[in-house]
């Protein structure tokens, strides 16, 4: 299934309708990339409110550079090739005088300030996170992205394990490593964030660089890493033991996995953020670890790692449907080790979608 | 040699006095690892100009994260904790009015509105790029850290060619992947950018990202890549071919070799940075490709990998000692191949330091 751009930009007009803005000016680069699936590294889009069918009057900016991507990447709209693409476009409005929204959250004071020397038409407002409340809600083109980079990351790992991968007397560093260029192999476009991998001890620490540590029998390794994806992030957690695991490793891990299964369980849409890190985080509590589970339960995730909603204890946010989030407790005994399981899932009316299909009962390799 | 922090924020707080500012609230990251040696990925900085010897009043703030971190990497300074690290600064000034600079190339508008409501004593004036003044001159340290960075890809490019890794039948990615590995493997901390595998026609795309093309008996073959060592970056491009080397080949390679030397011998303190340019350009054009050298010469390199200087036909500084620059120039026959060759340069009073050293006369393998 093709992105269709055209009816994320039908979305953001409507939002532009309510607020009574004439157009946005966008700037963020990841959300152009959402509204035209341009992907170079210098542009500015604006979306006018009133733009009829053809969207006559919806620009994309970019430099000389792009000149023939622009033209491949997004057929469906005028794009002016200019160096300063922000700059070009405020100062193309002339005539009747026009309120623009702005990105104000991204845009630097000394950008907003060149706008003013422009002689142009447009009066700004502040208008920050439209697209990114577009982009919490991922359509069924997205979703692919997603499955696929989870896919990639599950196949990853199958096959690090599978070749003898997770062995003591490796470090940490080779089996990032080992990890990362599988995903590659496996069609990866990049990695989602450094790996990290933490064995024993390390393991206690939530995110922990890898070092040259070296994999030993007993230990927890956790590994927590991701694939991208035609831009799209897959994120997942396991965590598994080597050659033998001790009675608190298999006690730990079963906290751990039944508070992760009930964050699962919770995401329903109209459900509070909050609501779901409190499924969990009660799971963890009742064990008698309330204080070892370190951070939020969760994130949204897209085109970027980490983007709306967060489910935390102090999240202010209600689920919707096609929101893709990681579910992702933890248990850190600090200088003995610790358990994280993480999926990625997309929200869904009925049971949530998971996307980060490698199995969760604990793995002794 | 350690990194001399304290020195750095001295030569900082003499800006401070020329422009008249009583402190320089620092947000961008960067800036404040060289600064302070933090690497946490949320801070803020606030240098005061009138310091005293003990710097009791210069502070850094950054979150709960990295309260171990923070006293670990800046023993030097006092450190608050608060999320909203900038914001908290802001908030703490208190009495007398005082002026700060801020850095308003990177504070987006909502921040800087934020900081309106807090009842601060500061008032705020735009002083973007202070910082990145300083950082153009490396220090001893930073020209320490560069040259073990080039080193790390100097060796992993050995590394490659000695174990038949460019040979016909691989693809781009392949090789980029291989590259990418032996680098850490030799120690860096991360590659510089994505890695650039070239071959055949490819190469004469300036920026070309790998794909699946394959590699074949008669190709130029264009790698350019880089490694990170303590956050610092090599910038380095070679042009190879493969199986035996055709008359055009030498000839392109010659012309772009001579122009490389050309624009290394230009280095040096008090030369404008367009005259760097042209000493190599004015070899590309002798040779009648004037139009096929599609970019500029070169740019600064450190904690960035590309920062000032800018090395260009339009550029309109003059080059210091210590500043460490590329010297890239590149001709591309499209359709064809094309040839780039680039090193890392620091500007020297006498010769320019050479820090990558692999071998420049045309390598067949």
């Amino acid at each position: 299934m093709p992105a269709d751009h055209a009816s994320r930009r039908r979305a953001l007009r409507a939002l532009l309708a309510e607020r009574d803005l004439d157009a946005l000016l966008v700037t963020d680069l990841l959300n152009i990339r959402y509204l035209t699936g341009f992907t170079g590294s210098n542009a500015a889009l604006l979306v006018t409110a009133d733009d009829d069918a053809n969207e006559g009057r919806t620009v994309i900016s970019t430099d000389g550079r792009y000149v023939t991507q622009v033209a491949a990447q997004v057929p469906d709209l005028r794009a002016e090739i200019a160096r300063a693409s922000a700059a070009h476009l405020v100062a193309a409005a002339t005539g009747t005088p026009v309120t623009w929204g702005f990105e104000s959250h991204v845009v630097t004071v000394d950008e907003r300030f060149r706008w003013d020397g422009l002689g142009s038409a447009a009066r700004f407002v502040p208008a920050p996170g439209l697209v990114e409340e577009l982009r919490m809600v991922k359509d069924e083109h997205e979703v692919g992205l997603l499955r696929e980079a989870c896919a990639v990351a599950d196949r990853a790992l199958a096959d690090l394990v599978a070749a003898g991968g997770l062995r003591p007397g490796r470090t940490e560093q080779q089996v990032a490593r080992d990890l990362e260029w599988r995903m590659f192999e496996h069609g990866a476009d990049g990695i989602s964030f450094e790996t990290i991998v933490a064995t024993g001890e390390n393991s206690a620490i939530p995110h922990h660089r890898p070092t040259g540590a070296v994999l030993a029998s007993g230990d927890f390794v956790k590994l927590d890493f991701g694939a991208q994806v035609g831009g799209y992030h897959s994120d997942m957690t396991r965590t598994l033991v080597l050659g033998r695991a001790a009675d608190w490793q298999r006690d730990l891990y079963e906290v751990v996995l039944t508070a992760q299964r009930a964050g699962r369980e919770a995401l329903a849409p109209g459900v509070e953020c909050a609501a779901v890190d409190a499924a969990a985080r009660d799971v963890v509590a009742a064990a008698g670890h309330a204080d070892l589970f370190l951070h939020g339960l969760g994130h949204g995730v897209g085109l970027e790692i980490h983007e709306a909603p967060g489910i935390g204890a102090a999240a202010t946010g209600t689920l919707v449907a096609g929101a893709a989030v990681t579910v992702e407790p933890g248990v850190y005994f600090s200088g003995r080790g610790g358990v994280r399981i993480e999926d990625t899932l997309v929200v869904r009316e009925q049971t949530p979608e998971l996307l980060t299909l490698t199995d969760k009962t604990l793995t002794v390799v």
